[in-house]
């Protein structure tokens, strides 16, 4: 008896050891497939100089759609197809202008409105302007704020490693900025830009108004860190200064867009799907390549380099473009929606958007079972210096999906940078390094590769 | 006596988790530090914008010398001084031409001059020029390449993680290729840039003739990656073509330069020596700010934080700025001859010499039982997302030195991007993110501070 337990163990081990080996071996041929011989890169190039930013129910977020569909159909997939989605359609109008006037002086400062605010009056909105560092301070000033525009110039907290948890600390001046100071009666709120960086860039994001009744709505605009420097600097000189913007942005009725979706068939177990995705649409200030023109194309990727490999998934493989993550999620939404009707089994869901820059690991939501599991594959991403499995949020677009043991996966490259140009000016396609592009492509091939083999934990 | 070792156990146990946490707590200040009141960032500003381009011999080499110093003299260090080096001085002389000579037309390409190299004629050199793809193949070719431009075009290799391996690779076409084809009657050398992207712009470096006569010195220099795919492909349709370049640089007399040191003396063994350093020079097409601007304010940066936290090494601590890295080495060799004339003791040399990026972990030189008790270390160092402790290459600077039980190290930032920029014209400040450039400089503290707790091992 205790030798053929000793026999069972010798095996079981000399097959572990076997697959190991195999298992690294996949994994170098998809990063030099990745490194060598990919397109992520020249997607991009054409999704950023080509087409441009593509914000929700614009021109350029349709030929994006047409644009992403035709290249999967170059794959030889096993279908490739568009779900519709009825996705809210916010435009900018003319380039947003901004003062603070001091006494007699007016300086120039660069702001841009928030996604989904209303416009200022045609001449445009002039007012004293308070600054606060939260929401909490809203209640403190109480009457103080009537009339006012509301200044909200809370930093992102540069002690962090990871920047997203500090753009966590400090997204809800944008996002519920406006919806608050109205109900204290402010006549517009202007917000730090959420960059860590001291630059000239103002950076949009959505907001919202929540339920208040629309005659509240008030305009709201972000500004650059160095123009909030410079106007809380100047109100601490004079405190009766004020603020005049002008923004003529407006919510129109929703229009028809898409999602974009390619398959692989599973050769096994076809009925468990694999999901890889990004979203298709971006702000409309750049060209969104690292939010998130990046995780469009590696996922895109995903699936090329699988059949640039010859490899068959066993489950079946997907990639779906996401759109109107940025302001609405309603791509998500109807995927998940569809997902539900069709009784369809989901066993990954990993979503890229948080950048193109080198991968570091992934962010998992998933029972502890498969933590366990997948930080045990550790040792594969070693060699291509993958280090960190952590615990956390995984991805907007893919927030809803539900499924038995699902695993939700987020890739998580380096985030020093990202808030330098996140729904900025500058996130443009020369911010954009080939490598750390390709690298990440293959970091996500690399996860589903391993999931495909071995499964979820049930 | 079984009761005494248990006591003994567990009394260990105990006084080694409060180290781990005590040592948490310092690092988490060292970060914090780093992150929040740090002056690296605003040092490479002056280096980069205010001095520029730091080629050995040059006047702003000699600001940079006397900048950094008096930025030390502000720091409160026991001591700052120079130390005297007679450094090479090689000038580029007029913008480099060049041109693709095919039939009538005349495509102009981006070269630029490799660092040591000898002028062409005063009117240029127009010569027939031949591809290959390493020395090796200069046997092969023979008689062929006598009046000839050797073209050396061997790419980096993409398909390392590590680019440093890349470059390792192929930068003997730089370093030894006019020295080699010279030997075979070639006229002149065109170098691919040592750059893994294509792009336009040439990267420059050191190269040598070695103990060839000076007769037989044939003027060198390198080319874009784009330019160096058109000749490439030029040269297959028309392999008659010639190519035409002139450059006006030369090899002046040997000028006095600088290493700059500053030094905190040991509070319980001045004897021994921990150094932390980077080089000053920089070539002159940039600003030097990945190469090595940012080394030398990471370094600076080391001395300002334990200052800014009060704490007192027990072991004395130097910041060495190096002369000369890029052409002939002299700053690291005066160094090295100095400690050894007198006597010094050094426990460890920690060079940054790898860009500005996000680091990633440390590139070792030293004993197995040095290597197992940094590498210990790593669960430190995780929450700052360090994780890579390898043996290897540490630093160009502190190559020579030698002492009993010295630890060599050299950080390690992310790789992916310090090609684009390495010795080309787009080696600026703008290519440096502030936090990235900190969470270097917190890195090498932390080492730093856990060398001088726990020496090293004897």
């Amino acid at each position: 008896m205790k030798k053929s337990i000793m026999l069972a163990f010798v095996l079981c081990n000399s097959f572990l050891a076997l697959a190991q080996k195999k298992d690294g071996l996949v994994l170098q041929t998809i990063y030099k497939t990745a490194l060598t011989n990919s397109q992520c890169y020249s997607w991009l190039d054409y999704l950023s100089n080509q087409i441009g930013g593509r914000l929700s129910g614009s021109t350029n977020a349709e030929k994006a759609v047409f644009y992403t569909k035709s290249q999967l159909e170059t794959l030889g997939l096993d279908r490739v197809f568009l779900q519709e989605v009825m996705v809210p359609k916010w435009v900018r109008g003319d380039k947003e202008v901004a003062y603070i006037v001091n006494n007699k002086t007016k300086i120039a400062v660069p702001i841009c409105a928030l996604g989904g605010s209303v416009a200022t009056p045609k001449n445009g909105l002039l007012a004293p302007i308070i600054e606060v560092h939260s929401i909490a301070d809203l209640a403190q000033l109480g009457d103080k704020i009537k009339g006012k525009i509301v200044f909200f110039n809370r930093p992102m907290d540069p002690e962090n490693i990871e920047t997203f948890k500090s753009y966590g600390g400090c997204v809800d001046q944008r996002f519920d900025g406006a919806k608050e100071a109205s109900k204290w009666g402010a006549v517009g709120t202007i917000v730090r830009s959420m960059n860590l960086r001291l630059d000239d860039f103002p950076h949009t994001g959505v907001q919202s108004y929540g339920d208040i009744p629309k005659s509240q709505y008030i305009p709201t605009a972000a500004i650059s860190t160095n123009a909030a420097e410079l106007l809380s600097k100047t109100l601490k000189k004079n405190p009766t200064l004020k603020f005049y913007f002008k923004q003529s942005c407006q919510q129109l009725p929703d229009v028809l867009s898409y999602n974009v979706v390619g398959e692989i068939k599973g050769s096994t177990h076809p009925e468990n799907i694999m999901v890889v995705g990004g979203h298709l649409d971006s702000w409309d200030l750049a060209d969104g390549s690292h939010d998130d023109g990046a995780g469009v194309v590696q996922s895109m990727e995903v699936l090329n380099i699988f059949k640039k490999m010859g490899y068959k998934p066993q489950n079946t493989l997907r990639v779906v473009l996401f759109m109107n993550e940025e302001n609405g999620g309603k791509g998500g939404e109807k995927y998940q929606e569809l997902a539900q009707s069709n009784h369809e089994n989901h066993i990954l869901a990993l979503e890229s958007d948080s950048g193109g820059f080198s991968p570091r690991g992934f962010s998992l939501e998933c029972d502890e079972a498969n933590f366990a599991t997948i930080s045990g594959w550790k040792t594969l991403f070693e060699p291509y210096l993958i280090h960190s499995f952590v615990k956390g949020h995984s991805g907007s677009d893919i927030e809803l999906l539900t499924s038995k043991n699902l695993v939700k996966a987020g890739l998580k490259p380096d985030s020093q940078r990202y808030f330098d140009y996140h729904h900025a000016l500058n996130d443009t396609f020369d911010a954009i390094n080939k490598r750390e592009l390709e690298l990440g492509a293959a970091t996500m091939t690399s996860l589903v590769y391993l999931i495909d083999q071995y499964g979820v934990v049930k």
